[in-house]
């Protein structure tokens, strides 16, 4: 493993020299790119749960606001921008004093520290909704959620990506990124919405929960495959089919290993006598999931959501529920937060006339997003009197699963700006619309007093 | 701010869209390396505490045998090391067939990446202690404890570092540093032998738990006033008076308007609604010092460390110390095992003789250290009949702080490899020597049977 390590002395003694002298600032920069991370996802989330809306949401749109649409607190080296662009730099650099090629190389590793955050956050996002996710409950709801399920991916998916292809001449992997960024619903919103609504337990309301389940996993299978055929840049049908048989079958196996691997996780948890004896044991298998999710050519996220769903079956699963959420709250804001900081929403500024084929797709892209969705209630058969045009209303919004998609497109450079603005603007308008359509759905024009649910972003299904 | 954007683009596109590529496989590179870290500290820390030595001893160790000595498996682009050189970094070239500057721009981002999660391990750890250091604890011990501690910082820092120049015609700075590296005695492991001894409650256990803590206090300052002046490389007379009042004044500032935010903490924390509402708001105070802690040229840790002692102040405090945990089993072995793994023990290696100089030094630096803390008992007056030699020997353990010491000085480059390695077993030693001279200075030669505490890294003094 050691023997080339006479070639290449690509990096001089003097750089690490630099790196290592800038090390405090990069930590500045990073606790300090934080605070304003943890202030504005704290503050959007409270707005918007006191607007009733998702806090994820509040959250979202708080990205929006700090990053490169508006404050520049939060901005990343990408499309031109400099160390001098960054607000959070400029405090740097007048603390500091550095000279601007510093100043630079601390932006670009600041940056990438805050990236690699993030993805821990989308990583630790997915293994708490695996942790979620019951199969049982699945199960249960059986064929109608699974039908809805699947059309829901089919036609968003296939109507999002022919008519970008069609309508507006966008180069295949792009559009069948953004077709595939229209599949997933949001489990967390939908059954919080359902939950406020008391219609939960209703059999709308387990269709489209367990509708929502299924679905999170399709489009989790659908990202592996088209983040795949964006890195190789091909859409290549053999390797298409590779990719689906090796996503389901890494997911599959997971769980059937999960079986197994279950008591040897229960027992060998139980022997360790050192603090962390369940948390790390199970980050280890989620963070290793996860890298060999990326290793198979897949995503670290569909890793860390098999984990998820494996140590759901364990009996370590209420103690590890309650350790995993602290640290789901320090890192899965700063995901959310920097998906919407990416955003440059001024590309989708009606004002300026270059702009208005982006505003288009993303008309195009929320008219599919809702119209893809209601579809899926006429595919519910053999239930007479039963609501669907409230199923398909419950399945239109997007959310978190929906947000890995923009920010793992824009993180790769797959999605040009417009097309990433108007999946941002999609997500953020069909998370809005649907509470108010829903109540309309189910012919109430008053919410019936519920004790709600304390938290969104991953609530989920409850446990049995 | 966005001023000067206009100048110097030093980052040309290639190298953005070249990143952009590599961002998934920087992940894949930190996910593999959290996975050894994980891996490599649990079974140190479980080994440790089988053999009855402190859990930290074993992350520590554990470290160093994946680390630059050893095994390879987690290294850091310094001392002229090479990604050919990290095992990691070889099995993401198996994978992903990466060309040989590509692959060391993945190894200098990942090694970032992982340094600055040590550096949040850090500043997490100090804050878990702040946390848990209970001022008025302290006040009860009094004056004894508060001699024995100054008496425990000045001995082995002005020996140490004089020895050092006069000895070993050691540089000033890298002497004061090192000198620095010997005040600070482990609360951790201390208070912890002292139970599985069952003599935490005695009059010299009391003496001993409040001095470590005043002790820990006067490190982080001494570290705080010697890294700064590690950064401008010289020693004025009125920069470290400024330094020791600007510590001084911070660590007390922020006490005293702790009583303040203390209300308007819980307040807050009482009126958010979403998820994270006691974690997020503690951690963007935490972060905040810390960034100002680094911002007035002292260090981050002691930010975090004067942040944790603020709102142990506070009644969100029981329910905090119960979010922190997680975090911190998460974050904080990524401190440890990589201060281990940063260590090249090799530079000890006696057969060789250029090492012995760096060997001579280690052997001075272990018998200040024990001998300055002996000397502390006999600064304990008006306690006829006290056993004097258990108080001293009691001080024995550096761990935590004295680690925090080696991992910024070999960061900041102040530290040459030899010193850098001899403190490092200074720690080792004086942790593993611990425990049976105290057995010995009690006249116990077998251990009383008592339930011992599960956690040992910041457990310190029980809360009242």
């Amino acid at each position: 493993m050691f023997f080339i390590s006479a070639i290449a002395p690509l990096f001089p003694p003097l750089l690490a020299t630099a790196e290592a002298e800038n090390a405090p600032i990069v930590s500045s920069g990073v606790l300090l790119s934080l605070v304003a991370i943890y202030f504005a996802s704290k503050l959007g989330a409270e707005v918007s749960k006191r607007l009733d809306f998702p806090p994820v949401l509040g959250e979202l749109v708080a990205g929006v606001v700090i990053g490169v649409s508006a404050l520049h607190l939060v901005i990343f080296p990408e499309g031109g921008l400099q160390a001098t662009d960054s607000a959070v730099m400029s405090v740097l650099q007048w603390i500091n004093g550095l000279t601007p090629e510093a100043l630079n190389s601390v932006f670009q590793s600041q940056s990438e520290v805050i990236s690699v955050l993030a993805e821990l956050g989308a990583i630790v996002l997915l293994f708490e909704i695996g942790l979620e996710s019951d199969l049982r409950q699945l199960q249960a709801v059986g064929t109608q959620a699974t039908i809805v399920a699947f059309v829901g991916v089919a036609v968003p998916f296939a109507v999002g990506t022919v008519g970008l292809m069609m309508l507006f001449n966008v180069a295949a992997i792009p559009a069948i990124f953004a077709g595939a960024a229209l599949t997933a619903t949001s489990i967390g919103i939908t059954s919080k919405v359902l939950s406020e609504l008391g219609r939960l337990k209703s059999k709308e309301g387990q269709i489209i929960v367990g509708a929502a389940v299924i679905d999170d996993v399709l489009g989790i299978i659908v990202l592996a495959v088209v983040a795949s055929l964006a890195k190789t840049g091909e859409v290549d049908v053999m390797n298409v089919i590779y990719l689906i048989v090796s996503a389901t079958a890494f997911l599959l196996g997971s769980i059937l290993l999960g079986s197994i691997f279950n008591k040897t996780f229960v027992a060998l948890v139980n022997k360790l006598e050192t603090r962390g004896n369940i948390i790390i044991p199970a980050f280890i298998f989620a963070f290793f999931m996860a890298f060999l999710g990326n290793a198979i050519h897949l995503e670290a996220i569909l890793g860390a959501f098999a984990a998820g769903l494996v140590l759901d079956e364990t009996d370590a699963r209420n103690e590890l529920d309650e350790l995993v959420k602290p640290i789901a709250d320090l890192l899965v804001p700063i995901f959310f937060v920097t998906v919407g900081a990416r955003a440059d929403l001024s590309v989708l500024n009606p004002l300026i006339p270059e702009n208005r084929a982006g505003l288009a797709i993303a008309v195009f892209l929320i008219v599919v997003a809702i119209v893809g969705k209601v579809a899926t209630g006429w595919a519910v058969f053999g239930q007479p009197g039963i609501n669907r045009l409230a199923i398909g209303v419950g399945m239109i919004p997007r959310g978190e699963v929906g947000l890995v998609f923009a920010g793992i497109g824009s993180a790769s450079g797959v999605l040009d700006k417009p097309l990433e603005a108007a999946i941002i603007i999609m997500v953020i308008l069909t998370t809005f619309l649907a509470p108010p359509f829903l109540r309309v759905a189910f012919g109430q024009s008053e919410e019936p007093p519920t004790g709600g649910e304390p938290s969104m972003e991953a609530t989920a299904v409850s446990k049995t």
